[in-house]
């Protein structure tokens, strides 16, 4: 059994790496660190898992001497820069959900982020985590940056059609929807019940921190430079993302849908529907699943709808996902789950 | 006092009528009707009006013989072109909800539509029922087709920069969210609780009904033909439209704010908000309201938020703007309604 | 026209009174007062306002120096008891929505609300207020405890029985249920969308402040020492409360149908169901009703359930009635509010 | 492998039945049936299914031909007692998810159901499942009557308090409340989003059908005749159940609790929490658990609240695992659910 580690585990991303891991059979959780709640079991945080886990929180140093074989980083952005390498010297490999080592250009990052890189060596050996696209690569890796919820949504749609050079200009619109645990646990006025159910809006529409990740990506597999326009918005559920993707292209409709089917046919969590059915949030919800639609209403224009769950896909699933690859273990080992009728 | 009937009230468009006229002070409601549900009170199909109305659902003849000062179509595709020729040959105003004359073009409409057209020469006379964009020939109608909810919203985005000639080009993307009671009342599987709650997804995403209205609406005011892409989604939530409309254009996100702005100083029922604001569902809904928000990523393209009530200002609530115009009535009367907390 | 007051206008109390009173024809808001916020517009706080209102928050002092004819406490606990003197030596009238004065017994009030009373003349002196039940005494108040929401369902269910002496033992069982927004504004992990959604709770189960409330007003009502049970849950929606109440009796079903009929003939707001009929939250939410239904499954026994919103019949509503009966006004004056389809 | 058949699959406990045997070990799905939906792929009517499921529905003929292990009924009430025997004669063991064999006095099920029991013989064979108190008839069992949901959380509830002899008159009070998904799938304007969403209300308060199973069951507990007043109430959520009894007792609150503990320390769903801890349906929904909480307010007096998922422990899990009973299987086999944050 491998020995894994999560470091900065009250949040939903936490909780969700903490499931994860009780249920895979090769890796074995032996520490959930959170700075403020060391010591205080995990089940008083989570209240749902009362009677389910013995678990308490520790510091990280306690993690650290427990010396892991792999530490998932569900942290705040800024701390996994600061902790990595202390973990990687003593062996283990670091999966970062945060976004440290996403952005390659240091400089875009402290333009979106405003923290200043001081890991830029680990940032420079660092992989970017999508398992669908940089197989080998994570296979390889000491140090995975897990990509954004919203970028893998955008990434899973538009990777197979950008490779091929279906593109005939240099935009892509991008207007996305996200339940609202993708705003993590912390306690916020603009969170609270009262105020989300019954209500629907874009937000950060000049611009949201995941867009340089998805023009930085996007860019790489079209080859040349795009330009994204990227609008979030919050939907009142609790889990779930949906992209709609606009392209300009000159391929048919027929054809982009059997661009997408040939490079999933044996991708284990991608499921491209076919022609004129819709994803719904829900097809992918509480599964490590993303589900993709293809649609036109014109000639040369191309429309890409897909599915993911923000916790899962998004974050902590594919975090098991990569890790499942840097271990070599079956792709699916952990992930079997399944949509939740109603 | 003017005396209203409304034709097919056991809708939500209808029991928003209902609400709106029961609260006017310069019409009366004298009739309701149902051909399923004649005789049976109005309470008994909207329980929570209980103890709140005594009136009773007539047939459409009965109605007929009231002889109103003016009729709401809150009924199916294909009914008003039927009925309206009576009402209007008895002197009544006719305020159509359902989609039978808001396409000018015959052929068009019975592609979308898949019902012939049976009263042409109405069709001919009729006038598109937006108060802020035509007051004048709403006020000297007869027969008013009012607008399809998501192409209200779209069109009182678009209406102020189309006309100025802000467009670069001919294209226009709109992603469009609706609540749930935008799929009427009607009992079906997709619309059940425990199938929408929780849920996201995009619909009839290679063309919805609504994009040919929006695609004749806004030629009209670009004077140029547009090609509009239009996909709508569904929200788990009862009432509300955003639309996020992408343009791209010479002009900056200053002007364009500028624009709004002045086009809709003086218009009690649409707001646009500050620069960086951004609208939510809440703010209009249970209100005739539209609030309008504009952004920019880069250079030489604009992106519009805007959100409607679906029911109100998006179906009844414009209606009874119309009447008010009809009737020569102040704009907001019966419409000072204000959004709710939570 | 009278002028009002509303102190601590910050939650969702405060946004109710302010809706109510821009509304109502006979009285006029002066100021809302917020400690933390003053100087800031009321609409930076309550975002849907935006565009709808001029009115900024202003401190307690200045509202003071206003002098208004009325002032509203939506504050916590041990604010009013504090305050209220020197708004009554200007010669206001006081309705305190907070529990300061709603417990007679100033010993049984510090063991649940930990406050020691401050202003026992006061106390002494304060009308509690219910306006179906207390109305003449509250129409020569200077004081008014406005009720619980809780209590507010339970009394109006049981009132007209209790005094008609139908109760066979002491004991009445209590099991209500609430819209999170019962819980105020205040941003609390306990409150988020993600954990509030989708989840039902009992909490309070071993006592909850209102149950002195209810002990002491139904003692009242029946004459004798009451024994209540109360029990309060949370419902995963924002508006609402419904109480369902267990009694054994003697008097048949049909017998104390009758008396809930006849006491609540002439009640603008309370209304009795047909027998067989149950009340929803949703024929009472956004209104200042009270509709209540009462069932048996045995004989000896009696079950009525009641639905009112939380925050107008359980809060600011009443609050407006109360104010209504102590300015001689018409009862519903500002409170015809419509229940909402959907 | 045993062989499994679901003879009405097309409902959400069908749906759930379908999940539960992919997972399972031990037992494999080999047919659904639907009269109406034979031949169309599973996957059709739960399009959450869609990629995950090559199954197509069969007739009951085809089922009975298959020849299976364990039949499961997963139809509406009537259906069972007329198809049970042939699936017995030809060997398989019977799990009826309906209310065919629940009531063990036929003419109380004719009262309740409005059938006649047309299988006498195997009403008086069948064994009520609940596998937590009847473990070993089960196992020896040919036919099983799986319990109603709200019946399986009061019962749960109250067994070891019942057989202890702690009532100290014959009246218990349920007040019960359940998410939608209790309605079933069928298309019903009262089960639309529209209707549910911020909606509460009691239902059947003169009486429902699972009052007599609950008579039945808890007078056997306490070897007396009870007398149990049950409200259910309708939640705006899609899974769950909560219900809270009311009881009067002699002993204590701590002696009620370690009753409660000791009877279930060995049962892996059912968990009691410590004093003062509240359950809430998320710690039980998505899971086969049972979560109990005691509270008391008065001496003499005692209060349970337990929740459930209605359609797993109260349905298709408790099912699996009284299926496990009857292979002789661990009792968590393809029950090791966890709950879900958020």
């Amino acid at each position: 059994m491998k020995r894994a580690v999560i470091v900065g585990g009250s949040g939903y991303t936490g909780a969700e790496l903490i499931r994860l891991l009780y249920a895979h059979e090769a890796v074995e959780l032996v520490g959930v660190t959170s700075r403020k709640l060391a010591g205080q079991p995990v089940s008083a945080v989570f209240p749902p898992l009362h009677g389910l886990t013995e678990l308490e929180f520790i510091s990280p140093d306690e993690a650290l001497a427990l010396r892991p074989d792999v530490v998932f980083f569900a942290t705040p952005h800024g701390v996994c820069m600061q902790q990595a390498g202390a973990f990687l010297e003593n062996g283990a490999k670091v999966i970062d959900l945060s976004a440290d080592f996403r952005i390659r250009d240091a400089e875009t990052f402290y333009k979106w982020y405003q923290i200043p890189h001081t890991a830029p060596e680990l940032l420079a050996e660092s992989v970017y985590g999508i398992s669908e696209i940089y197989p080998e690569q994570i296979a390889k890796a000491r140090l995975i940056a897990n990509p954004g919820c919203y970028p893998t949504a955008v990434q899973l749609s538009l990777y197979p059609l950008l490779r091929a050079g279906i593109l005939q200009d240099s935009r892509v619109i991008i207007d996305a929807k996200s339940g609202v645990s993708g705003a993590g646990r912390e306690a916020k006025v603009g969170s609270l019940f009262a105020e989300v159910a019954g209500n629907f809006k874009a937000y950060a529409a000049n611009g949201h921190r995941h867009l340089p990740e998805i023009v930085q990506q996007l860019s790489d597999y079209a080859k040349q430079s795009i330009q994204a326009t990227f609008v979030p918005h919050l939907v009142p559920m609790s889990r779930g993302i949906e992209t709609t993707c606009y392209l300009t292209t000159g391929v048919s409709l027929e054809t982009a849908h059997a661009q997408l089917c040939e490079y999933y046919q044996n991708a284990p969590f991608v499921e491209v529907l076919p022609l004129g059915a819709h994803p719904e949030t829900r097809f992918a919800s509480y599964t490590n699943r993303c589900v993709i639609g293809v649609f036109q209403q014109y000639k040369g224009q191309l429309i890409v709808s897909a599915v993911i769950d923000n916790l899962l896909k998004g974050a902590s699933g594919q975090a098991i996902q990569n890790m499942n690859l840097l271990f070599d273990l079956p792709n699916t080992m952990g992930l079997s789950l399944y949509p939740l009728i109603p």
